[in-house]
C-alpha cells in the first residue's frame, strides 16, 4: 500500500481529536506523519517521538505535505487551511468552517465517498453527530425514502474538547448535570442547526424536514442519539435491521451505549422498532465514538479514499 | 390547617423517595408522622427522631392511620397496600402496582386532581417521567388538542433507588455510561410502556399516539425530557410559553436542567420552538426533580387534596 508513505500533517495534534488522529495513523502504519499545533505546544515531544511543530501559515504552505488533517477550531481553520492548500496539500478539515461552503465536499466515505473526488483542495469532515446519523439514515433512505427525521442527542464532553474532559474529571459527581453548551442561532443551538444542514447536504436531500434537540451529558467519550424517522414507503423493523446489518461501518446491537462505542470503529445501532405515533415510522438508538468514527477516523478514511484514487500527489 | 394533625404513615421511609417524603412532611408542618420500612431498618432512629417501625400487614391495618404514603417496590405495594386500606387509611401508592387498575385514580393534582376524590381506598401516583410530562401537556392540550407526542428521556440514577446512587458515586467517572436498565415489554422498556399508558390515562386520551425512548444518564438527581408534540390546531411557541407560564407547578426557563430542577418544586420547561419537521408541531425540553415533584411531593399533594376535601377520616 504505497499511500502509507504519504506525507501527512496533523494540525491541532495535541487536542482530543488530534491525539486520536495520531494514534490511528500510527496503528494504520503511516510512516511520514508530522504534528502541528499552536506555538504553546511547539517543541513538545509526543509519546511516539514526534516533535510538535508550530502551525504557522508558512510551515503549512511549505509544499511538503500531501494531506493536512485539521482538527482545530473553526476560526483557526479559516485562517490556516488556505495556506495548506496553497502549499499543495489536500486539507481535510474537521471544523465547521467549510462544511456548508458550496463546492467543498462534505463527506462520510460510506455515504457519499464519491463526492470527495470533486474537491478543489478542501474536503470537509462533518459534525460528530452527523456522521453516525447519516451512516444509519443512508441505507434506510435508499430502501424506503426518508420523509422526516427527529433526533435528540446524548453527547459526551469530549466533543467539547480535552479541557472539558479535565473539568468533568475534576468536578464532584453530585454536580454533574446536563447542559446545552453551544452557541445559539435563533431558537436553536448551532449544533442543532449543523445537524440539519449537514445531514441534508450529505444525503443530498436539501428539503428534508429534520428537527433536533442537542444535549451534553456527563459521559467522557461516545455520543448517542435517539432517532425517529418516517419513510415514504413502509419499512418493517426487521427489514431495517437487515439493511443496517449490511451497511458499512454500522453494527446492529441490542442496546447501543457510548462506552461500547469506544471499543469499536463502527456506529452501533439498536432499539429498532415501529414508531407507535406514526405511520411508516421507525424509532432507533445509536452510539458512536465521537473522537474516532465521529471525527478522526472519518477524516483519515477521507484521506485514504483520495490517496487510493490518486486525487492527492502521493 | 387542621389536616396538619392527620395521622400519616410513610411506608418505605428509608429509601430515596421515602427520605424526601419525610423531609417534605416535616417542612410542611405535619406533626403526626410515622415511618415504616422493612424489618432490616426497624428500630433505626431517623434524623428527625422518628423511630422506624416494621411495615407488617398488622401494623398497617391497625386502624391508626389516615393516609399511608407508599414508596416501596411494586411487589411490596401489591402485598402491603390492601392492609393499609383494610385498616381505614387512604393509600397513596407510588409504585406501578395500581396505576393502570380500573377504578384506581392515577393523579397529578394540577392535571386531574378531581379524579382523586373518586378513590375507593387507593390513589396511584404516576411514574416520575409521567408527572412532569402531563403537567406540561395538559395546558397545551386544552388549548390546541394533542395529536401526537414523542419523548426521549434523560433520567437520573436516583430514579432507580438509593443504592444506584451509591454505585454511581463509587464508580470512576471514566466508566460512567448511558443505560436502559429497565425490564422489557416486547420491543420497549417497561418505562416506555408506562409513560404511554399513564399519560393516556391521566389526560383521558386513551388513543393518544405516544412514542418514547427512555435513557438513564449518569446524573444523581433530576430527570429531563426532550418532547416533540403535534396539535390539532396551530399553536405558536409564544402562545405555548404563555399557557405554560400560567400553568400551576410549571415554570418557563431558557434551558431547563436536572440540577436547576432540584432547587424547585416546579417542573422547568424551556426550548419551546416550532418543530421544523411537522406542521402544528412544537419541540420543548423539560426537567423535574424526580424525587420531589416527580414522586414525594406529588403524593403529598394528592394526600392534601383529599384531606382538604375530607375524603379521608382526619
Amino acid at each position: 500500500m504505497p499511500e502509507r508513505d504519504a506525507r501527512i500533517g496533523v494540525v491541532g495534534a495535541t487536542g482530543a481529536v488530534g491525539t486520536v488522529t495520531l494514534r490511528l495513523l500510527r496503528e494504520r502504519g503511516y510512516t511520514n506523519v508530522r504534528a502541528f499545533a499552536s506555538g504553546r505546544s511547539a517543541g513538545r515531544e509526543l509519546d511516539d517521538g514526534i516533535v510538535v511543530e508550530e502551525a504557522t501559515p508558512d510551515a503549512l504552505a511549505a509544499g511538503d505535505l500531501d494531506v493536512a488533517l485539521f482538527s482545530v477550531g473553526t476560526s483557526a481553520s479559516r485562517e490556516l487551511v488556505p495556506h495548506a492548500v496553497r502549499g499543495g496539500a489536500v486539507a481535510v478539515d474537521k471544523s465547521a468552517a467549510y462544511r456548508l461552503t458550496p463546492g467543498v465536499p462534505l463527506v462520510v466515505p460510506e455515504v457519499n465517498g464519491e463526492r470527495a473526488l470533486e474537491h478543489e483542495g478542501i474536503v470537509a469532515n462533518p459534525n460528530c453527530c452527523t456522521i453516525p446519523l447519516t451512516c444509519v439514515l443512508k441505507p434506510l433512505h435508499d430502501a424506503a425514502g426518508l420523509r422526516r427525521v427527529r433526533v435528540s442527542t446524548y453527547q459526551s464532553v469530549s466533543g467539547a474538547g480535552a479541557q472539558r474532559m479535565e473539568t468533568l474529571l475534576a468536578e464532584p459527581q453530585a454536580e454533574h448535570d446536563l447542559s446545552m453548551d453551544w452557541a445559539w442561532e435563533g431558537d436553536e443551538t448551532d449544533e442543532e442547526a449543523k445537524l440539519r444542514a449537514e445531514t441534508r447536504k450529505i444525503l443530498e436531500l436539501p428539503e428534508l424536514p429534520i428537527s433536533a434537540t442537542t444535549v451534553r451529558v456527563p459521559v467522557l467519550v461516545g455520543h448517542a442519539e435517539a432517532v425517529w424517522l418516517e419513510t415514504e414507503r413502509p419499512l418493517a423493523p426487521e427489514e431495517a435491521v437487515q439493511l443496517l446489518g449490511a451497511a458499512p461501518s454500522v453494527r446492529v446491537v441490542d442496546v447501543p451505549t457510548p462506552r461500547a462505542s469506544t471499543q469499536t470503529d463502527d456506529v452501533l445501532v439498536g432499539r429498532i422498532r415501529p414508531d407507535r405515533a406514526a405511520e411508516n415510522g421507525l424509532v432507533l438508538f445509536l452510539a458512536c465514538d465521537n473522537l474516532n468514527k465521529g471525527a478522526a477516523l472519518n477524516a483519515i478514511q477521507i484521506a485514504e479514499l483520495l490517496l487510493a484514487r490518486q486525487r492527492v500527489a502521493a
